[in-house]
């Protein structure tokens, strides 16, 4: 399972756990800006007891292309939501990466579902979290491992595939994660020794409108 | 271009560089049992004049699953190859996750061309090795990133595909190649603070075999 800490994987591995799955949560450390994702990680770990957490440095900045791990911008919001385009936001087949990992993981351990909290309404116009994706990759995974080449399947679950983010604020609620602990902010701010969401990137702007739409009070404490 | 500073890569990374192509050079450091791969890597990305060389650091042993990078024994000849089995020097999905964080280096750079020094010929029985995994990670390109949302194709250049171990041999000397400082073996000896090849894993038979078959001097040390 991968778990960023945000309210998207948290809401998968809390629904991994719902489905009766002993979790094994990864999280890649790719020297991301908000660094304050791998302590909710941590958190978001221990609420769906996982066996076993493992934070694997995996320094996607070294090869830049994305404002989450270099200099470029983090772009704030003008009142309406860009989805034509795919924002410097993307970074570089990062969902890509961090399957392979998660399939590394998985075929080393005998595990053969993998969890991923994408969803491809909100995505923010990224590539790597659309089905034709996910599929591709379960089929890749087939020619790939040993496990495939013995006629074993991995399935790539997405139980966020087909929600907005008002549906997944739902779902957490009704799975009773601690929406409060998770985080989502991509360009945190420290105020007092604590980060805050910053509210105006556009996964904070997704976020709140989340709660909004979903009749629900969002506990996110902004700058 | 995946640049591990074996025999394979190292002759996989001179025929890009006679193919025309200025080298982004990328090795993995993924905690092998090993190390003095690397010292060979740096070796090989000077050879090719490497535009720049980077050594990730990204550790699958973490995950266990291999003889490569965990306790288990590493397999010595009887005499015989294995050829029915995938041996335990398989690393789980080992060539996926090497391959995507290329893609992500590549597309990040503006390059679409990604060398891997795979064979099918020799592949030990490893299904990350094959053509068909090859053409299926070609494929997953497309639906992964932003180039390939935007009708750029990304190729994954195997130029030692249908060689093998001898051809390998053969191209490496026709290309100038300093086979001598190349490393294979899976379980180096060391011996008066030099690392010796042991002579008899299954990289090293296939390596010396290679060049007996070549009719070429064999220029590796031994134990």
């Amino acid at each position: 399972m991968l778990l960023s800490g945000g309210l998207d994987s948290t809401t998968c591995a809390a629904s991994a756990r719902a489905d009766g799955f002993d979790v094994l949560a990864l999280t890649i450390d790719y020297n991301q800006r908000h660094r304050v994702e791998l302590e909710a990680a941590a958190r978001a770990a221990a609420a769906c007891d996982a066996v076993r957490h493992v934070v694997l440095p995996l320094d996607l900045s070294v090869f830049g292309g994305s404002s989450l791990t270099s200099d470029m911008p983090v772009p704030k919001g003008d009142g309406k939501m860009s989805d034509s385009v795919i924002p410097p936001t993307y970074v570089p087949a990062r969902n890509t990466v961090f399957l392979s990992v998660a399939l590394a993981w998985a075929e080393a351990a005998g595990a053969r579902d993998i969890y991923i909290g994408v969803n491809a309404l909100d995505y923010s116009g990224y590539p790597d979290c659309r089905p034709e994706f996910i599929r591709g990759f379960e089929s890749l995974a087939e020619k790939a491992t040993k496990a495939g080449d013995e006629g074993e399947a991995f399935r790539i679950r997405t139980p966020l595939l087909d929600l907005d983010k008002a549906g997944i604020a739902r779902l957490a609620d009704r799975l009773g994660v601690d929406a409060g602990a998770t985080w989502t902010c991509y360009d945190p701010v420290m105020r007092g020794g604590e980060a805050l969401h910053c509210g105006r990137c556009d996964a904070c702007r997704l976020r709140h409108k989340g709660f909004v739409e979903a009749g629900l009070p969002d506990p996110t404490r902004y700058a």
